[in-house]
């Protein structure tokens, strides 16, 4: 199978431990593609919590490698499990409700078993963890990418919400996955990719990353979509997902349940892709999953710039519904 | 029945045929609240072209005010002919595809029988049909405020797309006809307003109607309302319409057709309100509406401002979608 190449990288790490992390800055994106280096632990803080790396698989390997950061702040052994504490509770407040940030800190800081007194070895062994969980990471996407194409219409049209792509993880992404792979195996592939109001993610960076990919992408409005899929303009739905309850019911990005229902009603196969660690064992319909609600500028104002909304109006901004697993073909997780 | 009364004036006509024609600057709205006169044809035109006066009901009655403004341009009778002529052409121009607007100019053509030869007895023919049509407009706003009001569930916890308030009539609107009634007829009333991209009428124009009226009102991002109808945020769903087929099948604009699946999956009543006017004989079902499609600019730059998407990529922006006839439980019409 032809390998997929990207022209841009989400995160990486340059260099042994006086490396460097680097990031795309993701709240340039589209208008400028510039990776920023990151050589504080604040810094690391700040572009998660600016949204400049964003997506939960990204976020897991950008904390871990955000300790790392930190850690090496410290002049010998002990002073490298000090900085460790203090890095963690300083990245644990960039987003407090991003549950693979607390994983990747938690892997970054077991990897330190207590004894290694040399400071070098020690800053090695939690380097060496962050770069695993990268490249699982990067390989969970790969997985994704392989199961999924197996389920794909022949010539691919498929719609999306958000954005669960390269940007949002270590690799091919999670939804863009299977589309990154049938593109790269010479299939016929064009995406149509939901704006997704109120942050634009679709518009801004899932647009943005098919293009860099030379796939053929036309944005719409949210709600041009069931318009679209009732002409005859997609042939299949492919979504990330948040949160996924034992029975199968899907947390996504506002917008996604709509879409399923359309695709539901035109007969249109509704697929999601995830890595296993977005099942919650812990739900167990959808019912139960709390949504997050969001400030109601993001609809009131445009960008934190322009106003469309008189002032004082109330919004609602819910920032992900529940899509029964009813309506879901297939969840795709790199086990399958 | 209380009456209904709103604290602004969507357009009007103040005096005799040397009198004013005025509307409200929609263009400005949410921000400032502001009639402007337009004394010329071409201050019509332009107004009617850059969406100062929009919506289908309004239309009709501006373009009929607007050719009495051309009108009084001639010297006497024969040179009022002349301007009513020049004016109807420079007046169709601003908006070829809006219906009502043809409709409006033809009516206060024909008002002229051709034989009257006194300057002033002639204009002030044409002036008394502009009128008439303002005023049959805003009876039938109240007529299906009438007839909608009595399928409102209680208390009334409605979602409406787009404007078709009195913003987009001479009265109290299409859609939100029956809303304004239940409120002035002491109902408990909330409305949930779909902020509608691409141009944000929901957010510039409804959320500021309703909120004018003392209304309470609740803007929501367009993919949100099927997780508000979920979690039982709505108990109907008012809209207005375009065009309907003579099987029912109603073009409204775009996003309407996935909010009646919405309301379909949950049982929540979906009405139409639009005048007689708006039943299109020559269509036998909705498959047969063309649909316009709208400028990509409006989904990647927004408000002509602030560009959200790639420089260059593609955009698909219809401007509406249809809603089959079996999705609605009423159309209701100012005859019932």
């Amino acid at each position: 199978m032809a390998a997929v190449t990207l022209p841009f990288r989400t995160l990486a790490w340059e260099g042994g431990i006086d490396g460097r992390f680097i990031v795309l800055d993701q709240r340039l994106l589209p208008g400028e593609k510039k990776e920023i280096v990151l050589d504080t632990v604040l810094a690391v803080r700040d572009a998660i919590r600016s949204l400049a790396v964003r997506g939960a698989p990204a976020l897991g390997a950008a904390a871990a490698y955000g300790l790392v950061v930190a850690a090496r702040e410290g002049a010998d052994a002990a002073g490298v499990r000090r900085c460790l504490r203090e890095g963690r509770v300083c990245l644990a407040s960039s987003r407090p409700t991003a549950h693979n940030l607390f994983w990747g800190l938690d892997r970054v800081a077991r990897a330190d078993d207590g004894a290694e007194q040399d400071r070098t070895r020690l800053l090695e062994r939690l380097l060496l963890e962050a770069r695993a969980i990268e490249r699982e990471d990067a390989a969970a996407c790969d997985a994704i990418g392989r199961h999924g194409l197996a389920l794909l219409p022949d010539p691919v049209r498929a719609m999306t919400q958000c954005n669960a792509g390269a940007l949002a993880t270590c690799g091919i992404g999670s939804a863009l996955a299977p589309l990154y792979m049938a593109h790269a195996a010479g299939r016929d592939v064009a995406v149509i990719a939901r704006e997704t109001r109120p942050l634009f993610q679709g518009a801004r960076l899932t647009a943005w990353e098919l293009a860099q990919a030379g796939i053929d992408v036309t944005l719409i409005a949210d709600a041009a979509a069931a318009h679209c899929i009732a002409r005859g303009g997609a042939n299949c739905i492919i979504v990330g997902a948040d949160r996924i309850a034992r029975n199968g019911d899907t947390a996504n990005k506002i917008g996604t349940y709509e879409l399923a229902l359309a695709a539901a009603r035109h007969g249109v196969p509704f697929f999601v892709a995830a890595p296993r660690s977005t099942f919650d064992p812990a739900m167990r319909t959808g019912d139960a999953i709390v949504i997050e609600e969001r400030p109601g500028e993001e609809i009131s104002v445009i960008g934190g710039r322009l106003r469309v909304a008189p002032e004082g109006v109330r919004c609602a901004n819910p920032a992900f519904d529940v899509t029964p697993a009813e309506l879901i073909a297939a969840i795709i997780t790199e086990q399958g």
